[in-house]
């Protein structure tokens, strides 16, 4: 494997679950291997849990991360081709990416979605221009449509809760009041789609996910429905697809509460709002696996880390 | 020892003092304690000595420090229990505390007071927060009442500087144009209460700091008959604590001066603001000990992170 | 050496050539050298190569680098004498940069020009502040007037990929919409002045840099004239000095083609500006060497770090 942009560079779920629940019995095993190499974590956005799982790993893995916010400690960068400079970026992702590779031995990168311009978001804009032009591996912490070290992350956690051979997963949109991306949905479906369980997607009419991306996973309007027998519920916003980048829907008849989970595991990346998108009664109890699933995230990124290392 | 939070968690402020001496003659003695452990910074509120020095403690220690600018890195956080986060806030503390937990072993946090609100002030939302959420050890790098590590740089500095077995210490309020928080004057107040000092404040009228931390040392409205034979003058404006927050007196008659000074050192926290707080020959004669102190700020450091590793 | 502030710091530039590339070839030979020593960088103004490289550089040497963005990070810092400081700044260079080099071993400093008063600028007032207050050694990662860190880069990579003796190589200026500073020029200037090349500078009229600098370097305001037999044509604008910060002239016919450059490597210290400062077909050409110009920062800077740890 040479860049982790996707959940399609995973070419075994099943084994690199195994391999990541290994890292974690013995997260230091690996600390020779990436000593005296740099992982570059370019941020154009926020982030904790990436942030800090992130370097975690590296350390983990005995690399030096370096942290960088590109919007605020660097340079408006150009992604467009031909352009004439006069605008307000001052350096093309060109020079960028091929600059950063010569600092580092592997960069990350985080850039959210417009969620304003669909062509351009589909594209991958940002994350393709740094694959093309890093000379180095890439790996995605977050793009504008995909986000698949948190599902990697989801998978594992499935994996280490799960009491039955194929669980039943259910993947809840919940109301929020702003645009949210489509990434950490995308991701998790892309990921429930490999591993052995039985998996339905539950939204209001309006918020189907792309169909590139939900294929032939069952969609169902009705939480009632979906949540029956299920074993993990798993829950995001996110704006709509069709009517791109929009909140068409608030509907409070979506929050998640403790009555409608019943015994079935909660599942969310985090940050989460609390009683807009989950009742506090969910997020206490035990059934909540929201920490375990943010404690995995340094597993994640750790294998994936791992993988491009020994591949290098 | 579990967290640092306040003054009242040194069990023996003499022998702390001896073991920071210590440490400061040999600073790289335990570089392997911390090893493979991580620290996390986290700001809330600017920061110059306490961001590089507890970086420093940590690195002296082995450890990996990690910063994070909570405000501008991260997403906004809620403290308040119960509420419908549908407004600025996008993670309550809750998880962003257990969160950080899984990545780091021990937490430090930076959280200044509001100054508009006493009763939130006083309860220590965010440090109380943090120590309530986290599942592993919390640093208080300055909270909204209290700045224990500083108060601590500040008994190890007069310890080393005192010809005396038992100096007069003196803590001055002096001017300033904004309103600044209680911590500083708090923690050295209460570590001056531990110590083996003949300790006295001088402030203005309108300017006594909380009675309960006060107790019974006295308080006087003359810097004039406070520096009488006084070895050390701590210098530090507060806001009023009475009409809580309020700046009002700027009285340039309070400004610290060399004649004032006479033998005594010159101690405070910086920033200073010179020629307001005090006036440059002070700073820039040999009676001053800021630097010193700058410098002390990295044993202080570097002896609570190291109990905390030693009890972990 | 103690400080590292303008190329007339470098004795002797050859040397100083053989050595970096040296070291490129054994980056990790000097690893022990640094070992539990801290390198503060702080940046007043933005930065992606200089962050990066001279971290990198850093870890080459097994020093821990600390990050500090001065003024989003810590406080507002006051550079004048005698001042009250009852305005915008917090803290004193005095104060701030004796207490920085009680944490770190080496600071280096990035703070560029007003470029509205240049008897200020000239005067070097950050830097110079720093060199003077701090207690340990300064490297200049680009002040008011130089960046001898890039400079140095740029004649190490003259030297990697001269085919002469010789080389004619041609400084000149090129359009931009933005008054930018004189800093790169300047420090180019110089080292061509040390080196044993033929040198030119081409700008238009009122564009030329400071006589100071300048000295008996020939400048044309023809870039064909310039151009003619170049081996290497560095390129980079800059706002006029002796109408000093102004941008009086963006006329296009000077951008850098790939006519205009014919066989001459074309240079640039980056970020650059695509089809404003040069056309696309020369960057993406083989003739263009910034991103081997980008890497060799990362050597300068270690070169630099090497001798003042050396000399510690």
């Amino acid at each position: 494997m040479k860049n982790y942009t996707s959940i399609n560079d995973i070419d075994n779920i099943k084994a690199w679950i195994e391999e990541a629940k290994a890292l974690k019995q013995n997260p230091l095993k690996n600390v020779e291997l990436g000593k005296h190499k740099t992982l570059g974590l370019l941020f154009f956005n926020s982030s904790l849990r990436t942030r800090l799982s992130t370097q975690k790993a590296a350390l983990n893995l005995g690399m030096d991360p370096i942290v960088m916010n590109v919007s605020g400690d660097a340079w408006g960068i150009e992604f467009e081709d031909g352009t004439v400079m006069n605008g307000n970026t001052a350096e093309h992702i060109k020079e960028a990416a091929a600059v950063v590779s010569q600092y580092c031995d592997i960069i990350a990168v985080r850039a959210f979605p417009t969620l304003t311009d669909k062509v351009k978001d589909e594209s991958e804009q940002v994350l393709k221009a740094f694959v093309k032009h890093a000379s180095v591996p890439v790996v995605n912490m977050e793009s504008a449509t995909g986000h698949p070290l948190q599902a990697l992350t989801d998978a594992i956690t499935i994996s280490e809760h799960t009491k039955k051979d194929k669980p039943k997963v259910v993947l809840s949109w919940a109301p929020h009041i702003k645009a949210l991306p489509h990434a950490v949905g995308n991701s998790f479906v892309q990921a429930m789609q490999k591993m052995d369980v039985d998996f339905v997607i539950a939204n209001p009419e309006g918020y189907n996910l792309s169909p590139e991306i939900t294929k032939d996973t069952p969609i169902v309007h009705s939480q009632e429905e979906a949540f029956k027998d299920a074993d993990f519920v798993y829950v995001k916003n996110w704006s709509s697809y069709n009517d791109y980048g929009k909140v068409l829907n608030t509907d409070p008849n979506w929050t998640i509460t403790k009555e409608k989970l019943g015994d079935a595991k909660f599942m969310h990346c985090l940050p989460v709002r609390r009683n807009l998108i989950v009742e506090d009664a969910v997020l206490d109890s035990d059934n909540s696996l929201v920490i375990q699933q943010a404690n995995n995230r340094t597993y994640a990124a750790q294998l994936v880390l791992k993988k491009i290392l020994e591949n290098g």
